[in-house]
């Protein structure tokens, strides 16, 4: 490989020949060989995309930098976004618990490609707009990465995993009308109980992401305030008047989102609970997803062994041999993302508890925790309503068997022929297995027809919503 | 001892002679030998009564239960509210999932209670209300303990958790004004760093308790929310047209905070997503008051090799021939309780996550971590306020001397006498252990005046709100 | 309440007239009121009594402490060890975080009652043993409250946990040996699969526990080391010459324990890393635990309409109409533990992670939940064998049942009609909703006879150990 | 992109033309669109490949496979290990929790492979060995993937943690040491306590690691057992006699590591007991490196208003103009992963808690997370050895400064001129903040000689082992 010195306040160093990256980002690498090569998430260097653009134009409408230098800086910057420089960013998560160092690669390769566009060649003379003093000016690392995590983190969220949340419920909402009508055993410790519908029991799957989102919504005011005008120490020294504000105002416009600068800066910098706090939900919604996944897997248990009431669509080959055993492996896929959540909340919450004096020093980690649930969240979800929840259907069969099975119908019977009999037909059948037709009619109670009549499961299932 | 035979479906019990509980509570203390006795909080019990209460209006305002009846149980629950029968309920968390048998501990109390004010014996004939029949009436094991848990949980964190943030919270915002021209060095991982006052660091500390309240507070939402009136499976199967309303609306009135119905009682019986996101803001306030309590313990800490810039209360002896050794027992109390709530989340997640079909059975445990945490957290904040955060001093010696010291100040020379004589001055001082006034006046670059005119730590201190 | 002055180096505090307790214990309790008071676990008191003994044996042993003396200690450690002064310890675990006062609680505790004993009156006159320098003689704090806890939770593994797992892994062994011929369905992915033997599937659960008790008994080696000796910060400061080793050695003597001194006293004091070894196996033991008990409660069911594979003893009326409606209220309280036990994991870390220098400060919460945990998987085994696990029957005709109908089947008769042919019969009879075996016929593959006698699915489960 | 149109029993699937994964790959890809593509370890691969070769040496020897086919699936094999097929393992982890597709994938590229190695053209004719029949024979995705999980995970604790962790624990051996006889003042409760040596403080860092490598290696017996031969459910169904024992000596030859058939196959498939076990470790390591790294960056915090005991090497540029801020970014690093493992640790077990019968489908979850965890433990200790301990030196002055300052050597007056006097002095330099010498002498307690004779903290701390 081909190298060029680059020069920092340490020293030179030897860099890649044809990348753009510069004597700081170089030490990092060599420094933290620690786990896979780039893993810093790059949804957080388009955040810093975004605020470097961001910072270049409030630094430009403020008076303390040139419109060339602006234009400059944003054309990288809109590079970056478009995905040309992804190769560019090589450190990983485990650095500089300020994340430091990826906004010195950030720096290094606006100059650096800048420096390029203006018509010089990479590594030769000195560059048209300085890493630190222009691309990094009225900025710190320590009020840069919260902001570009914020930028990152809440994109995720509203683009990624608000949506593929919505996506099920919405599936799972539509299901639930199709089968409001479809009356079906109740199950409470696992064994039988009173009927209910179908629809009912996928209503409390839809109530669950509704409250879920709403709970994750509730927490993006908290994202939506970025750091950035804080500088060093959150006083914001060497930043012009207004600038906070600017700032923040322009990032909402390059975002399309609605962030605002943080009304306390000493907070944004020293600690992160709104990522403990939108992590917070993310977990819950975990949480949530990890029942109805479960749920689904035990109903479409089977197929003659199991309970077998819903049927799954079948994605894969199961078994060669073995038609209808058909994995629920949207389940499997979908439990799984939930517990990385819940094991990742306690990371992000580990994190988030010791931050020190002026500065919380596990940036890269929080928002690594936050960005792959949130990422895994929402692709989750579109995956298991296009390969499975979508193609649900109900198992007439097993429903119907099952229901009528039951012994808890007799409930029904209390009210006609006294709770006695009603226990002793339930009893008699339990102990025969036998139907509690069969045994309601041998023991002389009522007539087969009067059972029709009087033990109807679709009048034990209460008021339908749909 | 002496006992009493009662009687269930499954034959005759032995109970112990004076208590009010009957054949199931005591079946239940046989059969859950697992940690200390009456581990059930209180607090879940108190839950049971406002409901009991409230379904005995309920079911005699619409016509199921005679006004004698009604009276009755009204009156057991008045006096289990008022704390006259807190030795009733022995059962353990570590029983049925879904709390069963603490409802018919109540049930059964309630009902044995009665009897004795009704005039009789207890023991001695049937009982005035029928424990199942009339204390249990419209209801089921299944829609009530997750009532009382959320009337409990509810009541705890309004009563007790936020009034106690708040109180820690007002003293932190009355100590970050009253600081708030104490200018000192600010400290950025865990090095000296650029200046600002004391007042401005405590301010972060209340914006994040500010932020920790206002995500509390969004969950309230959620659990005001009650399963009443989902009976068995979420149907609610057994009772009245209108009761479910009713009798949240009796709850709301009887406690006087705004509980609802739950619009979806299959969610309400069958996850606990409430409890989840309720626990996931306790666990965010537990994060920040980490978070404070150690940047307290390391500014206190000294009295002479450690950091020592705030003077805290001395409340026992530390160490008898030791002056000034003010251990920060306050702080230790406190992130001992943020450790413990930190995994009490994770016990309320996994519970939450394990529900099947239509009931989670993880109800007594979700519980009574969600007890545990609101109320460590609630009473902490009161401990360290008024044992520490209200005594909090300056030591103004200390802030002076590490402000004076500080080689980070040579950044104010930056645009006097240009960057490099100023890292000159600076790399001077910090290799002969000098200060930076003493080098600045013997590199010759500026006056002692001049120093002392341009070095001002109170001009890098950006704006200051208060 | 009637009170007497106690004092100490901060002035007078009123006491309780009737308390052993002086003015430290008192001044924890006033300035501690987080939580339930007494919350401090007995079983680190009793760790308390046994090396207050063993330090005063040692101490009169090289010649510091006179045998009068040692003598009224021992008393009143016998007596604390015996339950008498249960009442005497009031303190909560959310105190300062090296126990200090409970430590305090314990000396003031052996002081008074020694005077009591001695023929004094309490609070009259100055104590023959003085708490400090004699019953806290070569101690301090810091190096007793970590060998308290190590003898608390090492008694509490040794008598109470492991025993208990013992229990249970011995009855479900002779469960598995009892159920080893009978032949079942096997299932994956919650879907069916080749069968197994019952038996087998039960040796599962016993290697589980019984790498789980290997794992567990690997951690005793670490927690046998005792901090005592260490002193103040773990270089023995004011201990005789062999003072460790000996107090060691008595404690092991009047425990029955195998205790050791700790190689290094640094570590004993500064991290608690064999707390967090000890309750990672207790985590382990946990993961095992819920899974066997969310087996045996899907396996037990129904009674129509679920697996229904095993019947458990029913212990408590389920639904007092129906029959068979056996809750596994056993396998709920069980993996409630295990979700407790989960929690405590993280906070049992978070603290162990968080040491400062020489002086761990989350000890007494660390201690809090290694006991809780310890103690809830012991008590839980010893609840789930005898009400649940020694009563666990197969049900003949459900397994039966599902292995006939089970397409799986057809597997064995590959190598006999063929691949292709096997398949056609699964395929039909999946469709067609009826058996292999009528389908085999009806296509003319094979006869009923050959059909008996290739199909043997007690042919396809390997060689059975039991 | 160029296709080419591969087959299995449910269809034609399209392939990338040039890749020699088949069909079920290509569902997969398609049907598991969760996260980043490829996000299935390498090193689960690699341990498939190790276990296809053994198992094709194995099922040779057995008698039921080729030589030819033995030793073409053995070549391909090879050519994986040695890293020549990376980019032919797209699959992600959150796909089937049995890891079935990553099996597949594994048994499609060895089958085309091989087809290409036999001459063949890629696509073209049948396989030369089948991807089932022949490279996944005796073998089911529930028996290899677990196996291959376990090889992978073994590998990386013993090749990359262990000796990651006894680098830095030799390093901090070395340092503790070398410091031995370096006095400095101890700190409880982050306040001045008696003296130690820095060797001392830095003895309880090694011990802490030689306890953690103990308890590592414990689990490793666990983790040496593999599943393969217990195929679907643990039975052993469709594998010569003697498959098990001898596939495991082949892994155990071909890797030179010492594995073992598991006793209990049904345990192997259901439950992942071991790795809960072993991640239960690398927690536990975590802990303990997360106090060391925080102990150190306390130690190094300044350089002028922070403890400053220490110096660490400075690695790259903290701050252009302050000389002395050198940033403890090693330790910032090493405290990330710190909090991410101990997040993982949660993810594993509630991975591990959740099995269902005869599979646990949690496997490319659990195993992703052991094997990161384990990984960035391993590197963080490299890096933070190679860039931070080995450099550590002690920063006489202040260490002298802050131990001549310390009140707590008065404690070393006591025996000279009682406990009173002693206190005298104490409270007198405390208030008047002096040194203990000068009050000393002005209180005519003792003359300045006495004084340097009498204290001398390198008396107070004990015996000094290295």
């Amino acid at each position: 490989m081909e190298y060029r010195i680059e020069k920092d306040t340490m020293g030179d160093v030897k860099v890649p020949a044809d990348k753009y990256w510069g004597a700081q980002t170089e030490r990092s690498r060599n420094n933290f060989k620690i786990g896979p090569e780039a893993s810093m998430p790059l949804e957080v260097v388009y955040g810093f995309a975004y605020l470097k653009k961001a910072a270049a134009h409030t630094n430009h409408a403020l008076g303390v930098l040139s419109v060339e230098k602006r234009d400059l800086i944003s054309k990288v910057c809109d590079e970056i976004l478009e995905g040309k420089h992804d190769d560019q960013f090589p450190l990983v998560i485990w650095q500089t618990g300020s994340g430091t160092q990826s906004n010195m690669n950030v720096n290094e390769v606006v100059a650096n490609r800048a420096h390029v566009i203006a018509g010089h060649k990479l590594g030769e003379g000195k560059t048209e707009v300085h890493p630190n003093d222009d691309v990094n000016k009225s900025q710190s690392s320590n009020d840069t990465y919260p902001t570009g995590m914020h930028i990152a983190a809440y994109k995720m969220i509203v683009e990624t995993t608000i949506p593929g949340v919505e996506m099920l419920r919405d599936t799972l909402q539509a299901k639930s009308k199709e089968f409001m009508k479809v009356v079906k055993i109740g199950r409470t410790h696992l064994m039988d109980a009173t009927p209910l519908t179908l629809g009912q029991e996928f209503s409390g799957y839809v109530s669950q992401l509704n409250h879920g989102l709403k709970a994750l919504k509730n927490t993006l005011e908290h994202l939506s305030e970025l750091a950035l005008g804080g500088t060093a120490v959150g006083t914001g020294i060497n930043t012009p008047e207004g600038y906070s504000e600017l700032v923040a105002q322009k990032i909402a416009e390059f975002t399309g989102h609605p962030f605002v600068t943080a009304e306390n800066k000493f907070e944004a910098l020293a600690a992160h609970d709104a990522l403990v706090e939108t992590h917070g939900a993310l977990k819950q919604m975990a949480v949530s997803l990890n029942k109805i996944a479960n749920d689904i897997r035990m109903l479409a248990s089977g197929p003659r062994s199991g309970i077998g009431e819903i049927i799954i669509p079948s994605n894969e080959p199961g078994s060669s041999i073995m038609p209808g055993k058909v994995n629920p492996t949207q389940c499997e896929a979908m439990t799984m993302v939930c517990a990385q959540v819940m094991g990742n909340d306690v990371a992000v919450s580990v994190g988030g508890a010791q931050g020190h004096y002026e500065l919380n020093v596990f940036k890269p980690m929080m928002a690594y925790n936050v960005l792959q649930s949130a990422r895994l969240i929402g692709d989750a979800c579109v995956s298991f309503t296009e390969n499975c929840a979508v193609g649900i259907e109900p198992n007439y069969n097993s429903i119907q068997q099952h229901l009528n099975n039951s012994l808890m119908l007799v409930t029904a019977l209390n009210t006609k022929i006294g709770y006695e009999k009603a226990a002793k037909i339930a009893k008699t059948a339990h102990e025969n297995g036998t139907t509690l037709k069969q045994e309601a009619v041998n023991l002389g109670y009522l007539t087969a027809e009067e059972f029709d009549e009087w033990v109807r499961p679709e009048d034990m299932i209460g008021s339908l919503k749909s």
